[in-house]
């Protein structure tokens, strides 16, 4: 089939390539006229035959919000928008409406795959109406790994990126699991080869996963993470996720933690340990840091 | 090789089959006569060649300690015992030493398999002197599973059993994990197949696992859980955890998050939460529930 | 002076009644007649010479927005609106705007104080502009604690209620604290008289407070709390103190773990515990408990 | 009444002090002779009229070991010994037993007061047989504070010490909830002035309390907390209390946050983090800080 691409950068470059390997027509768009195919987005409309698909892989928030704008402009009824974006799932709630009021349908797809994704595929959770998700199936089935499993529709719009919020709030609190792990193995005199044991559990054990291949793998290039600061952005799902579970009352303490962890990990100076260090002082005289 | 085995419940006597399949002679000792090859401690030590190896799979805590103090009785210089049940990495240095008083060695050996472990292995992390570890290396590899990974040798006397230790401790958050996020898809409205969800993850994901693919099959037999109820014990290994980073001062908020959320499962009323409402009425008039 | 308040409920009628002490006339409206001094917005507002200052008392969000459109019709250019209910500072801003357009004034007003307040005092946290807030301040005056403390104008508009809405987060983790210590004292076999302990602490520990003092009074009432479920509603500001967190990238992990442990609190079985035990059994044949 | 006091630093300087102001016979013994007014443990115990009472407050740990090894070498049957340092409540039972085996009585004393205790009085909290916390008696009543409260007789041996040790565990959860509190005033644009914030919170709020009256304090030396660091020790009772919740399955999420806070405010740079960080690389190709 024939796909309109917006957005080709890291993510969006491969997919257009994994795209094509399956025999598909990409007509890929970005600003950077480098990486596009076509030089706008009225051109990117016109080479493709109605009823189009069109997916978007561009930053989530403002950008997002003004390429569907665009797009309710220059498509047509019939036509369908995919945001393949990190979109927090309410705002898709919002474009789904806004492209609705002009006919044209609207699926989130939350994408995993990373710099893996060219090669192994790239996981697909998908929201949206039945009929618009069939239309983008041949697509999904071109991005997705091979085999049964790496493909969902997760239920009505903004089921997409809801399952691929959670889906990365769980990876923060594994990636956490491993981490406090291994600094207190690291940390014990007991145990001497803390990669050799990282390594060993790949098989056999109840913690195997993909995430401990990864972490023996940096381990493997160095052993104690020794080049490493120990800093770490958050991309938005970890929050969201947080503060979709507040909304329903859902406690996530392990997911929440690793979230703050963090937060804090970016911090210079801890601004509440200041006044930890000020409490000390005034009621006990202990020494304070300055 | 030879080796006597001491406890055959649930997970040696799985392990007796394993190392026999590999060719190995294992004489079983258990106070229940329908599981032993013997019938008593003498019996198992005579029957085996000096220098012998014997390993124990009786549970932590006193029956480990009754065993090991008649096995220094009955066993010879140049003997090993291995530890392969759940004992606390420090009660390993007690074992060894008192071993060590009549020239028997000792090994500690953390064993992760579970009802699995028969056909595929059972993960081991080993902790002791190089030359008491090599006279058991034949059982280790019998056991653990094929391939290049699924055995260390973690360090001296108590690593094995620390290693095996945060194994569990990092088990305990990995499942937080997985639990606080198929919590929120179930509470959320606008993901409608939860199942389906998680299944898909298997494939192509950071997150997918081993847990993760037993999650899936919990719920192709049960798709909501709803046979089951929220209560979960806990071995000992996540105490031990905990209290082992704390000995560090390393900071395990994930991990002592899931092990709390084990305390609280099992208590059918909050004590903290009934005073929380008792101070809401106090300061606020808020009614209270009896 | 002369002060219009809307909402004559529990908090409403006690303030109305502290102002009055304070001999200042309040005219009080309620959509419940028998507490009510008129029976509608118009004629609250024709009874009041201009330039007016009106006090709202009602539920936040729909309610409390209601009033706010229905006063931007009746009042005039001048006059203030005071919001003291339990508003989320974010509605702040939209409600100063919205009667900004019709040259009305607006200050927000955290209240609190509970059950405690009509003989107290009201502690008071005040956001606004300055010529707005000082219209106000002989009904602050009235409303405050005696003495030096009890009052801040804290900032712009807003700034009131996101200072209570802190207030409350940090409430909520306070009132865990002694909680979480009263639980493990009632656990200890060595401690024999948990009340007595707790009653001591109100003098000449770190740990004395107003809170501790009610924690005493309730176990006066019933010493170990055996009358009451372990059951906590929240109010709201405990999430929105999270939330606030979450956009500033401020971990809060007391604060946050207070909240969670309301959200358990009032769970009948915990979800999340069911994918433990589900998880559990999977891999290591453990019992389940239906 | 007549009292050896041994360990005369700046709390049993103090306490000395206060006691002498009560009327009684203070003997005190220092290893600093410039403090002490006699120059060995056996002149101590020469110049007590037996039955005597001789207070510790000398170091936990090996410190107290060595001299209640001394005292049960120097004292007499009918003597009384109380350790008011900060031992763990499980040293009690054994210095009790030791001490026991000679005719020699045993009083754990919990003591909160710090650089305030002199002129307000030091909160105790005392465990042991009622035959001996009577005889220490007026020396108790010599330290507490004036009024009601301040002194209580918690249990059998040990249990003043794990009621000061509680009482620190909920000490570090209320500093950390007013830290949390703050951290967040000072984020937040809106809030302008944090410390007259927290300074009105001091009258009419549910958050009153001393531990808020030296938060100001200390923001009235240092507005922004601007001369301290972001570091605090932690100095045992708190890492006891989480261990003893752990030991009754008690979840303390509130009080193991804020020790775990402490924990990585010492640290330079997280282990754990440089563990997420390489994850994110591996995964993602997230950029890294080295």
């Amino acid at each position: 089939m024939e796909l309109g691409l917006i957005g080709l950068g890291k993510m969006g470059g491969n997919m257009r390539e994994r795209i094509r390997r399956a025999g598909h027509t990409v007509i890929g768009y970005d600003r950077n006229p480098d990486l596009a195919d076509v030089h706008s987005l009225q051109e990117l409309v016109d080479k493709l035959q109605a009823p189009r698909v069109v997916w978007l892989m561009v930053p989530a928030g403002a950008p997002t919000q003004q390429t569907v704008d665009q797009l309710a402009e220059v498509l047509s009824p019939g036509d369908v928008v995919v945001d393949g974006g990190n979109s927090r799932w309410t705002d898709d709630v919002t474009h789904a409406k806004e492209l609705a009021a002009k006919g044209i349908g609207f699926v989130d797809a939350g994408v995993s795959g990373g710099v893996w994704g060219l090669e192994n595929g790239y996981a697909l959770m998908v929201g949206g109406e039945a009929e618009h998700v069939d239309r983008v199936k041949p697509v999904f089935d071109a991005l997705k790994p091979a085999g049964e499993y790496g493909y969902v529709h997760a239920g009505k719009v903004g089921a997409g990126h809801f399952a691929k919020m959670v889906h990365n709030g769980i990876e923060y609190a594994l990636m956490q699991a491993y981490a406090e792990g291994w600094e207190l193995l690291e940390a014990a005199e007991v145990t001497t080869d803390v990669r050799a044991i990282f390594s060993s559990w790949k098989e056999g054990t109840v913690i195997r996963s993909w995430l401990l291949d990864l972490a023996v793998r940096a381990m493997d290039e160095d052993a104690h993470l020794e080049h490493l600061r120990g800093y770490a952005e958050d991309s938005g799902e970890g929050r969201w996720t947080v503060e979709a579970a507040i909304d329903h009352a859902v406690p996530l303490p392990a997911i929440t933690a690793s979230l703050f962890a963090r937060f804090s990990s970016r911090q210079e100076d801890s601004p509440q340990m200041k006044m930890i260090a000020a409490l000390r002082n005034q009621f006990g005289g202990h020494a304070i840091t300055a």
